[in-house]
Formats: structure tokens, C-alpha cells, sequence
């Protein structure tokens, strides 16, 4: 089959490799289409960053270069391996990548797996990945999609997620208000989610024109933090009291300012980008008005399901944000995701 | 009576004003200690960075200039007003200072009456406060202290209770463990909330030899984060697994950070202390272990009794740390507060 398997530094090659078989409890899976994000880009770029040295095996998985990537991705199960009774050949599903974790850490005594230094995930320090055509995981990882999500979006899935679990670390309730800093798919998933949960006045901040555009594309109030006064919309949206939930999806230190002070008192910022940089920010101004920042980085198994079903509901509509490559355009993939194009790219792997 | 009375920038003045008679539903209390704090100094020296201009009247309370000053503090009742049936003559108690807010602003509606920019206490923006022989106020503002909790003591249940909310917002769970950064009256009071809360493992880090003696003193585990490793002390404590809890009760940019740095996933930082800079952090730092940060500001009527219940308890032993000097020694209170005094200073008012 082919996959895209990482070498180390800036050295991606699709190739052939034997296609994996399913072991007791696994399924086999067709890919259909997987994704790239931010995360690829670290393991393309900055390997030697990375928690890990990747030349050296797993310590839980064995898995090491080459390395097949790919973590959010869709598929049609092709195959069941022994004792698999709820999933059956012919099932299309969305992936739960997070694959193992040590288990008596700190975080994940505390079920934060995601924050385990030897969490591994499907595309990521796992054998296997959505960036080739079949993969074998535990039947369990598969969500199973409705006959109403197809398997483009099913491979949104993943990516849409992180900005729910995002909002539900912000402790929406229906009816509030949001400010949403930056209109990548972490942006946009977090309005889709913001919506989803009764959320109607949000605002995305976004300074980027072509993302703007997106947004308003798809129904959002959208303002340009840079040459509009963003502090005035805010205000006038939620008539002077400042938004309940804010969310940092653009990780820039302007940007989680601007949230920060978009506040609500006893409002919440929501951090689920990663920052490159430190960011500079006035502890007064969190003690004065009892707001609160809170990080939020993966999902939990019952937010995939939450969020297939406000697919199912209509909430996710993919119009101006979501583009498809062949297999092939990986690495065009990677550097144009690298150059700032917004929205998604799919590749098509099956 | 004797009245110690802010006239404007570093003049405050003890004269002779009419003594208050109480309203209906008021009490007239003889006060006996009056404590001063971070928040007095910021009224005498940099008066012009008020949310008011003093020099107007309040627009809820009409409070102006001459404004008697003190919030944290003590007394007995000696007269009560018309239709005052729960507090008598002869009751001791200590005063809970909040008496006006706008009631209306987004804070107001949320009950964060500590966040409303028309927020007015005894001793500041109301007329009337601790640093004067006698006060009035409405009966219910009166918490009455039990048998065993002399009036010394009652005047040190508000700045406590700062530090019991504080605590409160950590989400402190027995058992826990904990790092309070700073030892001044706020992370004193911190630790016994954390104490008398049943989180046993608590760390007191604090660069002021005097301040670490005050700590050890009272039976705290101390760390000097100047000259010794912070990281590997809270390590050492907690197993390597980072604490549940950590307070900013030092206001200082490093104090934050390495109390950021000690946190557990999943692990909250609360900041109850004023900055007089803007912090650096590095967001990701939040995102990737799910850590919180969160202000806190003021406290409940509910947690004065929780502070006065647990002083019954016996956990504020106030052994090298609470110093009494007479009314007449409010200015050098000021300035030795103000020139880094560990502890906290009561003025003999009464
Ligand atoms: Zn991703
Ligand atoms: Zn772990
Ligand atoms: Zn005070
Ligand atoms: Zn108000």
C-alpha cells in the first residue's frame, strides 16, 4: 500500500509498505481522507523538538522512524480481526487517534492523557497512521458515522473536536456570548461548536481578509482586530458587559490580549493553540474582574460523538474552508499549510 | 470622636469628628482593631489611580473627601437602631466592609460585587470606616465572633477571608497539595485556609528571610526561591507529580511564573494579589497540561463565617506576625507597611 512516512527532518516519501493485518480486537480500515495541521507541520519542520527522539523505539509502542503521520482521518473498515463484534466490514468511520499512555502519570491519573509525556496517537509515535491507505487500530477507536456524514467530513472529525473540547473547557451555556481569536480550523471549529451549543452572539476576531472572508461566508460576525476597533464590537455586541467565553485559536500574544480584555467579569479564555511565544499579560487585570484562563489541548471519546452529532444536525457546514489534494500533494500540503493558507486540506489517501 | 480621615496624595489626618448615630436596621459599633493593607497604601499614595476621582461625591453613597479610611476590622455593638432584633448591645463582631454596589453592571448581575467599578466599602467610598472610634452600619454586616475569638483577632477576618476566597477558587479538595508563593498577610492567610481545608502538603515559598521565619514559625515548610531549587522542593513534596493548588500571593511577575511552573495537569493557579507589572507566561504551557489561571477578588458573606468557625478551631495562630500599635501610629503604620514589614499591623482604634 502506500503511505507517507517521515524520516526525520523536512524527508516525507510516499512509498510502498506491506498492508498492516487486524489483530484480535482491531479493525482494518480503508482510509479515506486524512488531514494535516499544525502538528505535522512540528514533525516536518522541528522533529528535534519534539518530546521524543524519534529514532529511537517508543517506549510503549516500539514505533520509530519511518513513521508513518496522519492523525485525523476517516475510513471504511475492510476487515475485523478476532473477538470484533460491534463494528462490522463495510462501517465508515471518523478515528480516535490517542492510541496509548503510560498510565500512572500525573496527568493521566487525572484522565488527561493528552498531557502524558508518553501519549502516543495514530499518526504520531504509533504504527500506523491516516496518511496511507489502510491502517489497523482497536475496534474501540472507530466512531462509527451516521448514513448523513460522508467521509470528507468525517475526517473533520478529529480536527473539529479539539475546538469542542476547546468550548466545553470555556463552560459554555446556551445563550452566552464568545469571542473567538482566530479563524483557522481551531477558529472555525470553535464557532461551529459555540453554535452547536446555543451560543448565538459570537464574534471571530481575525486579521487575515481571505479567513474573514470564510467566516462571513458561513454566517459569522466577523471583525478585523488590526484595523478595526475590536474592543468597540465586543461592547457592542454584548452591550458593554464583555463576552463569557473567549477562545485563543490564533496563538499570538495580541490576540490572547485582546481576548483577555474582551472579558466578561468572571468570563473565560480558552487556550488551545499553541503559542510560539511567551505572551505578556496584566495579573491585576484577572484578579479585578475574577476571570480565568484555562489551556485545553485533545477530546475525550464522548466529544467525537457530540460532535458527529451536531454534523448530523447540520452544524458544520464545509463551504470556502475545506480543500481536497490527491495523496500525492502532500508535501505541497505541508508547505502551503506552512505559508498561511487558511482552512483545511484533505488529502485523499484511499 | 477620633477619626483618622484621608484629605488627598499622603495626607491623612486623626481629628475629632461627630460620632454616627445608627439608622434603622443599624448598629453602632466601638471599634476596637483596625488593620490596614496593600489597598489603604494605594488610597495614600497613588490616590489618583482610584477608579474615582475622591474628590466628587460617590455616586451611590455620596462619600467624598475628607473619607475615613479602614476596612479590616472589629468592635462592639453599643447602640442599635430602629427594627435590629438579631445583633444586641454588648455582641462583638467583625464587620464586613461591602456595603454599596451598582447592581446592574454584567459583575453586579453575577454576583462578583468586588468586580463593580461603583463597588463602595466601609473605608473606602462610603462614609465611615474601622480607623475611627466608632462606625455604623447595617445589623447584617455585624459577624458576630463566638466566646473564643477575641476582638484581636476578629479585626484579622477580613484580610483572611481574602486569602479563604482565594483559596476557595484553587477548587482546594482535602487531601491536595500546595504551593503558596509569598508570605506576606495574604499567603499567611493562605496557608491556614489551606490547612484548615484539610490540604496537608502545602509549600510557602518566599525570598525574604524575615517572611520564612514568620512561616516556620507558625509550622510551614518554607522554600527560598532566590537561593534554592523551587522546582525541586515542589517536586520533593508531591512525588514529582506538580501541586493541585497554587496562589500568587506575592504579585510579582517570577513568583507567578514558578508557581505556574509547579503545577500539576490539571492544576490551578489562583492570583488574589495585586501586580504592579504586567506577567510573561508562555500559553502553551496552559494548553498543553490543561493548567488554569484564575483571579480572585474580595469574598462571600458565607466564607467570613467559614473564617470565623475555623478560628474557633483554632487554626490562625497569629504568633509573630500581627503586631498592634495605638491609633496614633497610623502614618508609621503606613510607611513601614510600605517599606516591606512582614505580617500584619492592627491599629488600637477602639
Ligand atoms: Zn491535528
Ligand atoms: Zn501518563
Ligand atoms: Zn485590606
Ligand atoms: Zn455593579
Amino acid at each position: 500500500m502506500k503511505a507517507a512516512r517521515f524520516y526525520g527532518k523536512e524527508d516525507l516519501r510516499i512509498e510502498e509498505v506491506p498492508e498492516p493485518s487486524p489483530g484480535p480486537g482491531q479493525v482494518k480500515l480503508r482510509n479515506a481522507y486524512a488531514g494535516i495541521c499544525g502538528s505535522d507541520l512540528h514533525f516536518f519542520f522541528y522533529p528535534e523538538s519534539l518530546p521524543f527522539a524519534l529514532d529511537k523505539p517508543h517506549p510503549l509502542t516500539g514505533a520509530t522512524l519511518p513513521q508513518i503521520l496522519g492523525h485525523e482521518f476517516s475510513g471504511t473498515v475492510v476487515e475485523v480481526g478476532e473477538g470484533v463484534t460491534d463494528v462490522k466490514v463495510g462501517d465508515r468511520g471518523a478515528v480516535y487517534p490517542l492510541a496509548v499512555s503510560c498510565g500512572t502519570c500525573a496527568a493521566c491519573r487525572k484522565g488527561l492523557f493528552f498531557s502524558c509525556p508518553l501519549m502516543g496517537s495514530l499518526g504520531s509515535n504509533v504504527t500506523g497512521g491516516g496518511l496511507a491507505e489502510y491502517v489497523t487500530l482497536d475496534a474501540s477507536k472507530l466512531h462509527v458515522l451516521p448514513d448523513s456524514v460522508d467521509l470528507r467530513t468525517g475526517a473533520l472529525v478529529e480536527p473539529m473536536a479539539v475546538a469542542w473540547h476547546a468550548v466545553s473547557r470555556g463552560g459554555v451555556k446556551p445563550g452566552g456570548t464568545a469571542l473567538v481569536a482566530g479563524a483557522g480550523p481551531i477558529g472555525i471549529g470553535s464557532w461551529f461548536a459555540l453554535k452547536a451549543r446555543g451560543v448565538d452572539k459570537v464574534l471571530v476576531s481575525e486579521p487575515s481578509a481571505d479567513r474573514r472572508a470564510i467566516m462571513s461566508g458561513l454566517g459569522a460576525q466577523v471583525v478585523d482586530p488590526v484595523n478595526e476597533d475590536l474592543a468597540a464590537a465586543v461592547a457592542s455586541l454584548t452591550d458593554g458587559d464583555g463576552v463569557d467565553i473567549a477562545v485563543d485559536a490564533a496563538g499570538a500574544g495580541p490576540a490572547l490580549a485582546s481576548a483577555l480584555a474582551g472579558l466578561a467579569p468572571g468570563g473565560r479564555l480558552v487556550v488551545p493553540a499553541l503559542h510560539e511565544h511567551p505572551a505578556q499579560l496584566q495579573p491585576t487585570q484577572l484578579m479585578m474582574t475574577e476571570t480565568e484562563i484555562v489551556g485545553a489541548v485533545g477530546y475525550r471519546p464522548a466529544e467525537f460523538d457530540e460532535v458527529i452529532a451536531a454534523m448530523v444536525d447540520g452544524f458544520y457546514d464545509t463551504t470556502g474552508w475545506v480543500q481536497e489534494l490527491p495523496f500525492e500533494g502532500i508535501i505541497d500540503a505541508i508547505h502551503s499549510l506552512r505559508s498561511g493558507v487558511g482552512g483545511k486540506i484533505l488529502l485523499q489517501v484511499g
